[in-house]
């Protein structure tokens, strides 16, 4: 008997408070800084981006211990307004110190959407993507500080986000439902009636934040969203879709689709770019892949199209809560759908 | 960006709800028959029991999936009354209709304090241990069952619990606090001034359940409670404390302890006793250890005593939550207290 934790609700006049709460603990930032897929692909794109940088005025939006705001005025920024509503801000105002920046990093306590700045900015830099891109996803901020701060001709770093899914076979649940076949053997208790029950409770419509090993991926991956950032709208966010087609690389059983994203580093004046992916074929980052289950699994062969349509959509109780359409036709197979959410101890699933 | 599920909160109302719904899924069921220490432990303390189970009656308190349930009626009993208040008993009905065991146990769904049995009983059996023994227990209920449904001279499985006591070193979370100083080598941005702060919020006053390793032990653990199931009252449960005492095997940084339990299974004209031990010398079960960290490591040689009282009691804001109270002398240094808790996402703690 122990349960701490498993499934939570929240009290919703809270989630504001406790949205910039929870930055306050370290873990979330040493998380964030020891991901370094995820740093380093933003060092190396602001000092890419040095020339678009050099003498400019710099928003990082959410700027959380102000990591990417140093990183920016190493790049030559004149000024740096690193806005963070959480009280991590007081650390960064230290970090910022630390490092002799304080000169040139302004550290701002404070939503962007409510922040005055003296000045229209250059450059936006935000590290603004949550799980499956839009869970808890600031994007909708940086968006707000493109339209209220950024000079006409201003650049966004990243500049482009893509969406990518591919249908997957994960042994590990099997393995787990599995295990209810093997309790008569270890313990003269016969619990196979509990599979289905199993099959139920993990095969259901929560969006599982997972590791996705290479071998389990059954096709190329297949885009089917892409966001400028310099043309998005909030309104657009509202309903992110897109079409997938995706031809099996062989003999598996599909039981779940992944979702991941890129980000890419862009200047407009320049052809070099620069992708952070999170595809299960890159190194692991903290954000891991979106694993959707499906409630049987289906046969693929070599070449079996896997279509469909994807809708990513804010849930009805939070705006910051993402959930996903899923629609697909695997094979000859009749077209099915399911709608997945990130289970987020707020919503009445479990009543 | 990405803290889904870091810290949350509880609307009140709601709790006793989701206690009973948090059962409804699968994992914990899952993870506690896969616990193959708790299951074989109960199992065997059953069969070993079948003399004083053979013909009786047995009440299962919390009953699950009903697998003790099914253990007693194999060790003979005529009826067991498997009492379980969440919607897994559905499954405990078909588990024990799959082996032929609707004659002998019957599956109520409803909570042991509510219920209504046709007869009396004369074995409890329970598995109402929860992390650091009481958090999240069902030790009330059981002694609920025990004063309104056990015949006098029935027998209680298990019929002890004893709390234990070590100081630690664990050096995982002083390796997690040193990273801060490796960031300036990494990224070029010096961050070593989040040391104290990363020190505040990972040694604070949450109880970590987590897997102590043998060698951060840094003494033998000493007993402070021990509670006989026949006897102790709920008004006794307010307040379990005992003194310790523990010699230091050699030089060491203490920066925490490790509590976990032990409980005992004995017939009352039986000296063979079982117990199911969560201890870190022993072999790993799904309660690892409870581990309280403190805010500044300590230095012990070997032989220094270090000593102390622990204080465990209900939080005011649920009875199911646990807070420990630890006063604590280390050598010669002078008595401190620290006063901890298991993050409920309930309390008011991060506001």
């Amino acid at each position: 008997m122990s349960h701490a934790g498993k499934k939570r609700k929240l009290d919703k006049s809270r989630q504001d408070r406790l949205y910039f709460d929870s930055y306050a603990d370290v873990t979330i930032h040493e998380e964030m800084i020891a991901d370094h897929v995820r740093t380093n692909t933003y060092r190396t794109a602001i000092h890419l981006n040095s020339e678009c940088i050099r003498g400019k005025v710099v928003l990082d939006v959410g700027a959380g211990t102000g990591v990417l705001s140093i990183f920016c005025a190493q790049a030559g920024a004149r000024k740096v307004y690193a806005v963070e509503a959480c009280s991590i801000s007081e650390q960064a105002e230290k970090i910022v110190r630390q490092n002799n920046m304080d000169d040139r990093v302004e550290v701002i306590r404070g939503t962007v959407e409510s922040v005055e700045l003296p000045e229209k900015v250059d450059v936006i830099v935000s590290e603004w993507m949550g799980y499956a891109l839009l869970h808890e996803s600031m994007l909708n901020s940086v968006l707000c500080a493109r339209d209220k701060w950024l000079r006409p001709g201003g650049i966004i770093l990243p500049s482009k986000a893509e969406l990518y899914i591919s249908p997957i076979c994960d042994p590990v649940v099997e393995d787990r439902l599995h295990f209810w076949y093997t309790v008569k053997e270890q313990y003269g208790v016969d619990m196979s009636c509990m599979y289905d029950f199993a099959r139920k409770c993990i095969m259901n419509s929560d969006i599982t934040v997972n590791t996705v090993t290479v071998e389990d991926v059954l096709s190329h991956p297949a885009r089917f969203a892409e966001l400028d950032l310099y043309s998005v709208t909030a309104e657009e966010l509202r309903s992110v879709k897109g079409r997938f087609s995706c031809g099996s690389f062989g003999s598996a059983a599909v039981n779940g689709f992944c979702v991941y994203f890129t980000v890419t580093f862009s200047c407009s004046d320049k052809p070099q770019t620069l992708v952070l992916s999170t595809s299960p074929f890159k190194p692991e980052t903290h954000w891991k892949q979106a694993v959707l289950y499906l409630d049987s699994p289906e046969e693929v062969k070599q070449d079996t199209l896997v279509t469909g349509e994807v809708c990513m959509y804010p849930s009805e109780e939070s705006d910051r809560h993402i959930c996903i359409h899923l629609e697909y036709a695997i094979g000859e197979e009749k077209r099915q759908s399911k709608t997945f959410s990130i289970p987020d101890w707020s919503s009445d699933s479990q009543s």
